[in-house]
This record gives C-alpha cells, sequence and structure tokens, in this order.
C-alpha cells in the first residue's frame, strides 16, 4: 500500500532492487521467503549485468527462451515502431503485422501447416491444441510423458509429468507414459534400439488398454526440455506418429522450448522424421522480448473450423506488439543465421567441451544434447547414477555466478542452454567457467 | 508456406490485409470460414482508423481493455525505453521495473494487499488465483456463476458461465451458481433487495449442501462484464463475503474488465463495501499495450506461501515490458484524472444519453452501467423482454459500423464501453449514431 516511486533509469543498488522486487512481487514456484533472484540491469547478446555492474555469461537463456540473445537491435526497432503505430488491437480485427508474423511462422512448420493460432505464451498454447484435439476427435483423453513440462494452467499443469503436476491435478483426462530415457530407463533396455522399441510398445499397450476411442491426443515435447533434454532415439517420433495415426489419436509436438534455434534447427522435429498435427511454440519465437505463444496447424484441423465455431480465444490473441516483435526476431534470425551458429556451436564447442569435462569428472554421469540445448546430469558415481543432492548442486550454482556465470539447474542437472547467437568464444569461455566451478565443488 | 513478405508501413488497402489476416491468422471463437475483421491501420485516443482512410470512434475498447485509449504517448515512450533497457528477464531474477508496477497496483487495492503475482492475461490470473485458494484451503470446488466469463485455459474456461464452458468441460470440480440479475431474474424477484436477499439465500444453501469443507473459492466478476454488466446490488458483494468467511472459503473478485478505470473506480469492488482475499486484473491495468495480468494477493495468502513452495509460474511471469507499460499507464492514469473522468462520462453522459433513447425505442428493454461499462438490452417488446434475434443484431451492427462506431455486442445486447478517456463530446456523438442505428435497424 505504500509506493516508492523510484526511476526506473536511476542509480540504483542490487540490494535496492531486490528489497523493492520482494517486498511486492510474488514468485513462480518458490517459498516466497526465500526468494533472492539476481537483479538484472541490462543485457547484450549472451551477457547480462547486475546493478554493481558485475557482467554474466547469461547460460541459462533466462528460461530458455532469449534464442536472439538480449537487446537485438531488430527487434527492440521493430518494438519501438510497432508500439507508435499501433500497439494492441482486439483478435476479431484484422492486422497486417499478424498475418505476416503467422505466415513466418508456417514457412518454418512441414508442408501443410498454414494457420497459426496465437496465444500468449506455452501453456496457453497447448490448452488450444488440446481443446482442439478434443474437439477434432470427439474424445476426451491427453496422453503425456512422466518427464515433462507443458506450463502452468488448468490442462497443461496435469500434462505435465514433473512434480508441479501433483498439487495441481484438478483436470480430468490426462495420464502419463515413461519415455524413451536410456541413462535412467523403464524398460530395463540396454541400448538406444531397444529403449525406442520398448518405449513405443508400451505406449502402444496403453492406448490399446486406455481405449483408442477415449484418446483426443498424445502430447509431447519434440526434446523433453526442462525435464532433462533427453532427445529421443531415432525412429520414436515416427513410431509414435504411426501409433496415432493408427488409433485416429492428433498428435502434438510442443516446440515451446526446443523450437527456434534452440535445438540447431528451426523446428526441432526438422531433425526427426515426423510430422505431427499441431506444433506448438513460445519462448525462441521472438526471444520472449513480448510474451506470445500459439499452435501451428495442420490444415485438415484447421479446416474442421471453417464451418464450426472454435471454441476458445484470449484478450491478446495476435497482438500487434507481439506480432512485431516475431516478424523482427524470425527475419534477424534468418538473415544473420542463427540457427546454423546454434548448430555449429553444438557441434563444435558445447559438445566437445561438455563431453571433455565429463571424461575427467567422475560427478559427471551422463553429457546429452545438441545445438545450445545440453544436460550434463551430475552423479555421486557412475555405477549407481544416484542424483547429487540439492546442497550440491546450490554449490555448484553459487560456484557459477561466483564466476560470472548464470546457470540454469534443475534437479542434478546443470543445463547448458546459452542463447542461440552465442559466440564460439563465448562458448569456450562458458565451458572453462564449467569446469573451475566443477573442479571447486567436486575436488 | 509461401510468405509474401510485406511492409507493416506501406500502402496496404483494406483488402489486403484482411486477405493476408485470413490466409494465415486462426481467429478465436469464430468459425474460420466466416471470419471478416476490421482491419485496423492506427488509432489515437477513442479514434482507430483502417487502411483505406475510414475512420471509427471506439465504443468497445477492443475488448474492453484500451481504457487509455490508442497511442498514449506516455505509455508507448514507457515501451520504447524498456525496450531499450531490457525487454525480458526471467521471473527468478529481479526487476526495479517490475517491482514498481506491482507497488503501483498494490496501492489500488484495499488494505493488506501487498503483493502481486503477474501473468500474461486474465485466463491465467484466474488459474493461478484458484490455484492459491485451492492450496491454502486445501479443499477443492470452485463456486462461480452462470453468466460470467473468466477466461480459456483449463479452470477459467470451466468457471465460466456461457456457452463457451461447455465444449470445454475437463476440469473437475467446478459449479455454477445464478447470480443477481433483476430484469431477468431466476428467483421470482421484484425488486433489487428481493433479488438480492434470494441470490445470498440460494448460495449459502448450494454451499450447505455441497459440503462447506470441500469449497476453496466463490470465484465472481465484481460486475459481469461480457455476460451483461450486472451492477450487483447494494449488499450482494458483502453478503457473498460474509458467506465466504462464515465457512473459511477464498473469495475471488475477477476485475479483469471492470477494472482500472471501466467501472468509474480504480477497482469496480471500490464501490462496494467489500474485501475479497483475492483480486485478478489484466486489461485496463495497462490498456493492454503489452499483454500481461495477475492476481493481487492479501496478506493472509501470500504469507501462507513463505515457507511453502507456491506450486504455480510461467515464463513471463513479471515482464519488464509489460512492467514499464503498467507503470507507465498507471502513473498517466493518475495524473490525467481517467477514473473520475470515466465516473463523470457515466454520469453525465452515457447514462443520461441511453436512458433517454430507452424512452424512446420500444425495442430497448434495460440500459443498465456505470462510468464507461453499460448494456443496451434489446428485446422484441417490454412485456415478454424475449432477446431480439441474431439478424437483428447483426444488422444494427452493420448500421452502426456504417456510421463509424465500432461496437461491442454480445447475445441480444450493444455494450457501450468506450475508453475511459472519452471525452464528453466524443459520447455524445456516440449516443447520436446509436440513436441513428436504432431508428434503422427497429423503425
Ligand atoms: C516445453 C514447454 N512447454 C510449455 C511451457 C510453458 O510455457 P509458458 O511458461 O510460456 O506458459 C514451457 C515453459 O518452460 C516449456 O518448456
Ligand atoms: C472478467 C474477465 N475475466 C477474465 C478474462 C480473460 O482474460 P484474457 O482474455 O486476457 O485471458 C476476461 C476476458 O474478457 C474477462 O472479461
Amino acid at each position: 500500500m505504500t509506493a516508492t516511486l523510484s526511476s526506473t533509469t536511476g542509480t540504483l543498488s542490487n540490494t535496492e532492487v531486490l528489497t523493492g522486487d520482494r517486498s511486492s512481487v510474488f514468485h513462480s514456484w518458490s517459498a516466497q521467503g526465500s526468494f533472492s533472484g539476481l537483479p538484472i540491469a541490462g543485457g547484450q547478446g549472451s551477457t547480462v549485468w547486475d546493478f554493481d555492474g558485475k557482467r554474466y555469461l547469461d547460460f541459462s537463456s533466462q528460461l530458455v527462451f532469449t534464442n536472439l540473445g538480449h537487446g537485438h537491435p531488430k527487434v527492440v526497432a521493430a518494438i519501438q515502431e510497432q508500439a507508435a503505430t499501433l500497439a494492441t488491437i482486439a483478435p476479431a480485427h484484422a492486422n497486417e503485422t499478424r498475418g505476416h508474423a503467422a505466415r513466418l511462422i508456417t514457412e518454418r512448420a512441414p508442408e501443410g501447416f498454414n494457420k497459426v493460432f496465437f496465444t500468449n505464451g506455452g501453456a496457453d498454447a497447448n490448452e488450444n491444441a488440446i481443446r482442439m484435439a478434443r474437439l477434432v476427435t470427439g474424445r476426451d483423453k491427453v496422453i503425456s510423458r512422466y518427464r515433462s513440462y507443458h506450463g502452468n494452467t488448468g490442462a497443461s499443469i496435469v500434462a505435465t509429468g514433473d512434480w508441479r503436476r501433483i498439487p495441481n491435478e484438478y483436470a480430468r483426462g490426462h495420464l502419463h507414459v515413461f519415455g524413451p530415457y536410456l541413462y535412467r530407463s523403464e524398460f530395463w533396455a540396454t541400448t538406444e534400439e531397444e529403449e525406442c522399441a520398448r518405449a513405443l510398445h508400451y505406449l502402444e499397450r496403453v492406448v490399446q488398454l486406455e481405449g483408442p476411442e477415449t484418446i483426443a491426443a498424445i502430447l509431447l515435447e519434440t526434446i523433453p526440455g526442462t525435464a532433462g533434454i533427453m532427445l529421443p532415439p531415432a525412429g520414436y517420433l515416427a513410431g509414435v506418429r504411426e501409433i496415432a495415426t493408427r488409433y485416429g489419436i492428433v498428435f502434438i509436438l510442443d516446440e515451446v522450448m526446443a523450437g527456434f534455434g534452440r535445438a540447431g534447427q528451426w523446428l526441432a522435429l526438422d531433425a526427426y522424421d515426423v510430422v505431427p498435427d499441431l506444433i506448438t511454440f513460445a519462448k525462441g519465437v521472438n526471444s520472449g522480448y513480448v510474451p506470445v505463444g500459439g499452435v501451428i496447424i495442420s490444415d485438415p484441423i484447421a479446416h474442421a473450423f471453417d464451418e464450426r465455431v472454435f471454441p476458445g480465444g484470449l484478450t491478446y490473441s495476435g497482438h500487434p506488439l507481439a506480432a512485431a516483435s516475431i516478424v523482427a526476431a524470425q527475419t534477424a534470425m534468418a538473415e544473420e543465421g542463427v540457427v546454423e551458429n546454434a548448430a555449429a556451436i553444438g557441434a563444435y564447442q558445447l559438445g566437445p567441451g561438455l563431453r571433455a569435462l565429463a571424461d575427467r569428472y567422475e560427478a559427471i554421469g551422463e553429457v546429452r544434447g545438441v545445438g545450445v540445448f545440453w544436460a550434463v546430469e551430475l552423479v555421486t558415481d557412475q555405477e549407481s547414477r544416484t542424483p547429487v543432492d540439492d546442497a550440491t548442486m546450490g554449490r555448484l550454482k553459487s560456484e557459477l555466478v561466483a564466476r560470472g556465470l548464470l546457470p540454469f539447474a534443475v534437479a542434478n542437472r546443470l543445463h547448458v542452454v546459452p542463447p542461440a547467437v552465442v559466440t564460439a568464444e563465448e562458448a569456450e569461455e562458458g565451458i572453462a567457467i564449467i569446469d573451475a566451478a566443477l573442479a571447486a565443488t567436486f575436488c
């Protein structure tokens, strides 16, 4: 109830900013008493700085979304221009920037995807994809996998396959299956082929026994992100596609985190021989400069709503400011070869660099990834693969931050997820910092 | 899959823009084949214009959200500056603009509301309010009213009390009650007092028979908006508050549409003697220039999560660009007396003007509202109160658009909802256009 009108461009300190944020802002996924975020004053490319002038290499891409890095001049300019022209209109009116953004996105999708439904983020993208699947099939159940994250709203949080689902389980019609994850196989498999075949067999058995005529959708992250960056084995996604087709189920691929450069492809699915029915996106599409997400819709599903009313919508669907940031971000990514850069950084710096660390540190159980999308599993020993505890992860994070690297850590894993614009030098600098922090933590 | 790279500032025509939008954008709440939105090229204050240069008085505020009108220079400048400084960060970091926005919002809430959880819009604001209510009570069910709208995501759409809920009913634990609406009373009431007392009695009976220990929340729009702008009778909200308190239920007021100037108050609840436990907002808080919404949290609920993890979150919670637009919009509204203007326009132009039309047109069954938040019920005759049909509403809309007024029509109602910055002259011009359009439709 008391407002301190502080300038946003004054000479604030970290402490002041943190105090101001803590006193009035309720933070996600945390106990409020222990919130202690890093106050970020600005950023450029792969670097951010705090109010005390300390610089950090952003190896988190914030929440794995600033694929173009911070402060991209063309995206900033596009936002500024659109704000001056027309910041906002209702979804029911027509807007040329929105149409343009939709065309640039469908261009990146497989043949036969020609419409985009815009939302505000990833969660409501999945909500609307699930809605479409249920409406076109007339069925109810949604299958997703354990070890997944799909968002925080009603259906998306229940589709999620981690601890966050459990206190939020108020939607019906969701079930979860295990997916392929050889390092911690749920199928007693010893090879990728075996893991893949068994995961597909198990999925199909669940479909059969749930009753195919009750299943609207199979919803999978192309590459599960927050849950551990588990690249699908060759043939897995194509196998799921076959099962979906065989039983008349809508196949939704969630590209919210994996899409738009993260995996060294425009869409992560480009690396696999698979065409889903719906694709959800957010994050990398505009690097999160303006909140936006959406569903890329294949023609048969789009046409199912040519005559029939689609019963879904939101005030800011197709927001012009968001659309302008998409147009600029997509154009910049194409012009600057950002996706190719991400692929090369993965192939030449991050992959080799992290694997070299794995050879040297007993605590690294597995390194896996592609592009700028890597996970390092930390374990007590190679044999048991027991995840290291939270205290150890806390120490590792502190050692990284102290050395000027902003990390993204989940459970017992360090996710190495810099912007897709990261340079070879920055990637190597980041690996060196990780090396030093591992040494300080584990040696 | 084919992209036409058209400039966003070129010399486009309405037809080109509409074609571009239709071909690639999937639209909300509509059959795609019949989508035909107005292409909007720009706007200033209460006026928008299309690509053919035709100007419209915006009596819709788009989707009832541009309370500050279009192109407010200070909000535009704030967005431009923030985009240049730091467009986006992760919620887990601290940001001074975000803290500032939260303080300006809590200042407008009752005593004892000191924290804000930011979301991307109204739907996810309600999702997170419901989540908080369920977690603090340990209960499941949510009561909302028929004739309401709360958003399109999992729980919010099922909390909604109109046709849109029905194809989307996949969440459990929601039930609906009738609220006070004397013109179409569900309680055989003949006075506001009777309607109020009976609605409260009925609500309490439902609570008792559902089992109070199963009910987490009562969720109401302070003034139901899309459902018909039904002002609660004196004592109704205070009566709901008493019932909620008596049975240990969390009382959530949805101020997404009614809040931040729309009802001629900072929050619509200011006009009623009521303090809820949670308040949700979006739209008017920043006039939708950047997608944002949130939950204003009373101290007991906020403190319930001091030690306990709040299991909710989203990538763009507390987005700096959104926060900057909130700070600028809130400041401009205060400096320019926008809320007072809305109240005065309601008292001196819209209220008297619409009531004068009701005296002259047999088709107007009732006029009700406050501030810049008015509904005109159109009926076949005063006696039966039968809603006019869709074809008639379609004609009325065309007559309004032809005369240069952008209307907001729902079912058999014209909602008269200009920006809160509308001038007395514009309000009178709008009333004159409505008069002419009614004459053309009904005489
Ligand atoms: C794969 C995936 N899907 C959906 C979401 C939800 O997106 P949002 O937080 O924008 O709602 C996320 C967020 O991290 C994600 O990683
Ligand atoms: C009262 C109310 N609550 C919630 C919402 C949902 O907001 P959004 O469309 O931003 O999700 C709306 C939208 O019109 C609304 O009017």
